[in-house]
């Protein structure tokens, strides 16, 4: 007996079963849906709506079922349409006619919304630890670092020098912002929604507080209709990967600059790169890029769901179906790529000739703030001081020499303030370390924070 | 003097000016910009950088300047390029030099963050204060129509009875949800980012936690590059009115077709319906068609955002500069369509007479599910009893005739289980009150409900 | 020996592999890969590179290795990373070095466009066929019920009479776009790429229009770079899909409104339902609700490969990998749902009883602006005649009497104009065959169109 | 007397006003509106409707107030909610009740549509020719450095020298698509919908092919109901600009890189870079990060209107009021994007000297291809050589000497068949002019396609 033998006396249609079907997709969730399922039985029996010789009888049919499942052996039926109706067809065939009470004043729209949150809860747990790891590794890297001095970059321009370490702990806070958001998001994803029914609340009396202690949730849902309609908690699981992934696309489009032939800051370890399969001497930084272009689909997935929220009315409709998919493409490809960035930042080289080669030679146009603030410190004010230092920043580019090289004399002729000691000013170390306010670039600043971090990423938020 | 006459001796060419001037927009933050130099004005005394006498004279300009902006008597320059260099030029012009120590160590990549911070942390306030009084209007609503018992609606078909308040409630759960969102989000808001400088923090050692405190903040941030280089405060804002405006358009679907001629359910009032300019009997629910649509602008606009971040490198780039105008767009949007929807709650009226009709006479389809539980509480198995009672609809749908009207020998040839007492199911109360758990649609439960929201809805989150 | 053993001696670090092997997926082209290896062979044959015995042995692995992909047989591995690189393994396992030779001067970059345009070439004309399917459909059930008239809605309100057919024939005329659309961008399409090596051009100058030749296409890419950086042919074929799932969606909403049970203008056959696991009576469009949830997921991928493209620059960039998934996605759906909704139009019934019964007895408003054009008949200005039937309009709601039942002494006091032949508006023929413009609802109108679009939809676009 | 006067007997809600009057901004549609209504007179005199002097008044009236509006001394009202009633008001205050007749047997429906067909076709033109300006711009570049040699980048890594022309053109094929797309759009937006009524076609008989002369169409609308519900040409036109702002955002993201201190290939002009508010040595090429951004918000333009109608059933839905906002956006950055654009084209500079001196020292990992096909010639299958060149690429790297250094000696160690003349290929100018096949890099090549590209650009596409 298929579900639709009684209202609909035809089959479905060919062209419909393929569309419609989900359990290709859905059998991913067969443990939460046993685990529900579990749960529910034992509160049938609570309620006295099965004995307690059925509720075993249901329990070891589903344990079997679920180790079917495990091991590759289950035969999932696309007729069958999900992995609710399958389990259910298949427990029917171990331990039949008990096999339909477990069903009782339950709806699939309320079993849907269980499994998936029993699943992201799971997943969020999964992906908070890899981050952990992937903030250890960029931190780790900061540490060896710290006092490897780089220019930074605005509009990709040569800015101030900083830490190296300093562009590292930048990654750090936005990831942390995410682990506080998948800690925020618990409060409402932790929500137990079974007791729904279809949209109007179980008529069977189930004991809901039973079912939310029997499976780990915080609190119940509080609204029947809410509960089977939104699909919110699903939407705010991929709004933080998808702040998340920004953050991976701008530290990689960061990497992959930082570790061209041209600015040579980073070397990318081989095993992280790949050749061509015409041009033998490349050596491209393609996880980098892949994690970049992946970004692009996980906002497209969030969109996407956004998007099919936005066009149905209350309360359950089958467009709801189609949040799976996009979900499943996110969590895979999270957990993917923090598995990529943290073995990048274990084993990405900073090339600390190269850099201070450069720095050494070229770069000194990096010191015009400090030049402004040589002027500021000696009476002129500040947008003046701005002016006189741009007018000798593109008298040194014009005639191609650099500002520590341009003699007194010129100097005091942009500005009398000027006198011998200004020369003081080029050192990389003073510069950096100048930048002395919480938050700073100066490095017992950046020590301070990297501390912070460590003690926030290991609290458990 | 511009900013640019230093270091580049040309011109902007005419194509750039009105592509990169961004005061048309910025200068909606004039306030905040104000607010965030008198307190570095401030800073800058303390620190010793400026003496109490200019301090006095700089924030004497800034308060003119405020007043003349607010009279609209301040003439913008497009060629001053955004708020801040209008401000800045307009203070020289009234107090000469003095102004140009204002600047000073100070980047406009800082001073834009902390503007768009001030502006959303007062934005939040007022957004949490109106989704407070559209609350408040739904559950009015509800507390006067709790009797109103609707056809809930799974498919858009008829499912099973429900109070409507018990759909008004669901919407209430969802914005709530919103309410919650932009509690957790003021944590990650309400940071002070002034002494993060260009990029590199502050080298003029200012006092960042005086800062924090002159202006209202919580906390400051950690990271200068971080600082200056993230939006996501703004699309955290975004997704969260996102979310909102998904709820808005799902509610708004909802009663356009719940108030067409052909439900007939709600009334919707003549003063937020408009007619036809060729059918004029026409009465069309426009707010709603317009929110519905907003809804899609509200969005895109936080999917431009986050394509923008996407595609940008650490630090600065100027393309953040594109972050306003969506962000004003969704404000704007957002502020109006709460004082739609509050009205409309307010003043929409229920068809208490259509209803209780079309529930009389035709619909006892809905019964269905109760006859279901009649037949399981006589011990038939529910799948059995779920195929049982689609037999019964497929006959009464095939004759045309109601679920109440078929004689009970008819009954027992489906089920034997059957006996006269179950005409008693057919009662809109009694099938209502039976979905009586937590979240269940149970007049009782309803009452209870209404209470906790209420309780949620005026503290303070 | 792999590909990267020349130029890196490390393997490939594991939490790589998976994400950058493409072979999952792109295993779906080989049919293409190796069609344009075959072709690809008789040039470097023709070039003298190769020589004919070679060629031979060359084509005939070729045709072993397709056969064993299609018969299930061939092993893909996922560290030869993509579907090139496992053919090109497998050739080496059968032929020997020859094998090496196949690829000599070619590059994966321009292969997989190559593969890509091949495939697009070939789902185009599926798809276009499946479109003309799609139009007889709707045509037939147009013809079928030209004269049963409903009413035609705006703001989802009642407007004025239309012939059904009207509104099937608007679906026709949308989807018309799409079929001229994809008639456009076949000039895009059919464009050769091979010959572009890995961005700057074969090297060995292969024939060019020789290759085009061999692959059935129209026209060469003209330039190398453009050639292997672009996938704007797939962000096209994406966005077509894409306009097609906005009609799509906007039918499937129709339907599903007007087959609810309070319109009841069509019934969905059973074969096309679905019916709740809890709730026996409902009968649920469920395929008309998926297509509406599908049309955002391909929304979204075409979304997410314009968000790839826009982040990345010139040239190939791994990121483009990333491209496929989505599109194959948006290719089965495309085809899944053509498949149903052909067999919706084939099927679904109109309830020709119910129809009639409504416009007999209570919609009589819709004869509103025939009311108008026989004052403004009389000499009424437009907008004073609008203005007057408004009024009418308004007292007949608020007595709840209809239009016709208005007594003349009544019209006469609303307008003097009025006299006895105004009953004679009320003719729903009458009042739809006003409409006599072409592409108006006057049924000779229909009739015209309903040809046109027949010689339109069989004609080679 | 206001529309709303007949049927509905109250004013318009506050709250309302505001969300739903859209003259604020479709008034920039006036003189399309105005074009419309006085085709629109002439046909209503020519169906007789009107009298030959009430047509005279009318189109008087109507010139004034386009007057009026042109001077800025019209008074737009709000309460009169679009333009298109701002119009009829004030033709009322100006010539008295004929004014009411202007509307007979139209509907804003078909007004709006009309209105924004004409502004596209309008708009379209413009962006045809300043896309030709562009073009132009860059085959200026092109022509005036063909003989510059320049690495290509896949990766962002070296590959393989070419001429910076040969970059420049790949650019014009892409915009150049731009432009078939757009005649390609033509067809569908050159169609004129006025005779569609609200929705079901004019019943008043007006003469279609009339107004289609007379308003400069190339054919009519075959559908009332499709006429007035659909926005794909407005889609299509966003699309369209998306493909062009996904190039402009490529062609920024190059010129940025290839423009930095690192890179050093590109020269912006001090006219398009400006500088920063702390640190004066900056030159930031904000334009192109500007352009780079914008490319998000047309991409978030054509996703909300997309967004929007996958929402919607038919027919009008006031929800369509939204495509006006998002495409006007979209028609300014697109006209001031390409200004600026075609401006750097023009006085963008290639560091010559810097080239050189590059490619002369280091990079000749270039070549790698050149000695694979060096050792191809000689009999190497293509794939061995390949594996054999990677190793040479190896040793030069892990060593730090050039390949042209590397003697003849270690060369044979590596493989015996290079010999002396190996050498022979470490030329820029013949590893080009190698890749001399249709769309290669060789500059005979190049030249031959700046041709095929001007004689396209300059035709009537």
């Amino acid at each position: 007996m298929t579900l639709r033998d009684g209202r609909l006396n035809v089959p479905l249609h060919e062209s419909f079963k393929k569309l419609g079907s989900s359990v290709e997709f859905d059998k991913r969730l067969f443990h939460e849906d046993i685990k529900g399922s579990e749960a529910y039985t034992k509160a049938l029996c609570k309620r006295g709506i099965i004995k307690k010789k059925e509720e075993e009888l249901i329990l070891k049919g589903l344990r079997e079922i679920e180790k079917e499942i495990e091991s590759g052996k289950f035969r999932f039926k696309e007729e069958d349409e999900d992995i609710h109706m399958n389990i259910e067809r298949r427990l029917f065939e171990k331990i039949g006619e008990t096999a339909y009470k477990l069903h009782t004043g339950r709806s699939r729209n309320e079993q849907i919304v269980l499994d998936e949150r029993l699943y992201l809860m799971d997943v969020t747990e999964t992906v908070k630890k890899k981050l952990g790891g992937l903030l250890k590794a960029i931190l780790g890297l900061a540490k060896r670092n710290i006092e490897v001095i780089v220019p930074s970059y605005t509009h990709l321009r040569q800015a101030q020098p900083v830490s190296i370490a300093h562009l590292l702990l930048a990654y750090c806070y936005a990831l942390l912002r995410g682990k506080e958001r998948f800690g925020d998001f618990k409060k409402r994803l932790n929500t137990m929604p079974l007791g729904s029914g279809a949209c109007a609340g179980s008529s069977i009396g189930i004991d809901r507080d039973f079912l939310k202690k029997e499976l780990g949730f915080e609190s119940i849902t509080r609204n029947s209709i809410d509960a089977v309609s939104t699909r919110d908690f699903i939407a705010e699981f991929e709004w933080i990967c998808g702040t998340l992934f920004i953050t991976f696309s701008r530290m990689c489009e960061d990497i992959i600059i930082l570790s061209s032939e041209e600015f040579s800051i980073y070397t990318i370890p081989d095993e992280l790169s790949t050749t061509s399969s015409l041009m033998p001497q490349k050596k491209n930084p393609d996880p980098l890029e892949l994690v970049r272009g992946k970004s692009a689909r996980v906002i497209g997935n969030l969109f996407s769901l956004m998007v099919l929220m936005k066009g149905i009315p209350y309360t359950y409709n089958r467009d709801l179906q189609e949040d799976k998919e996009g979900l499943f493409d996110t969590v895979d490809n999270t957990l993917l790529v923090f598995d990529v960035m943290t073995e990048l930042f274990r084993s990405i080289k900073l090339n600390k000739k190269v850099i201070a080669e450069k720095l050494g030679e070229s770069k000194d146009l990096l010191f015009a703030t400090d030049l402004v603030d040589y002027l500021v410190e000696r009476g002129v004010a500040f947008r003046k001081a701005h002016g006189i230092v741009g007018q000798i920043a593109k008298f040194a580019v014009d005639r191609g020499i650099q500002l520590r090289k341009i003699p007194i004399d010129e100097y005091k002729k942009f500005c009398s303030s000027f006198a011998e000691d200004l020369y003081e000013i080029f050192s990389w170390e003073r510069s950096v370390n100048r930048h002395d306010v919480p938050g700073g670039t100066a490095l017992n600043r950046i020590t301070e924070e990297i501390k912070n971090i460590e003690s926030i990423s290991t609290s458990n938020l």
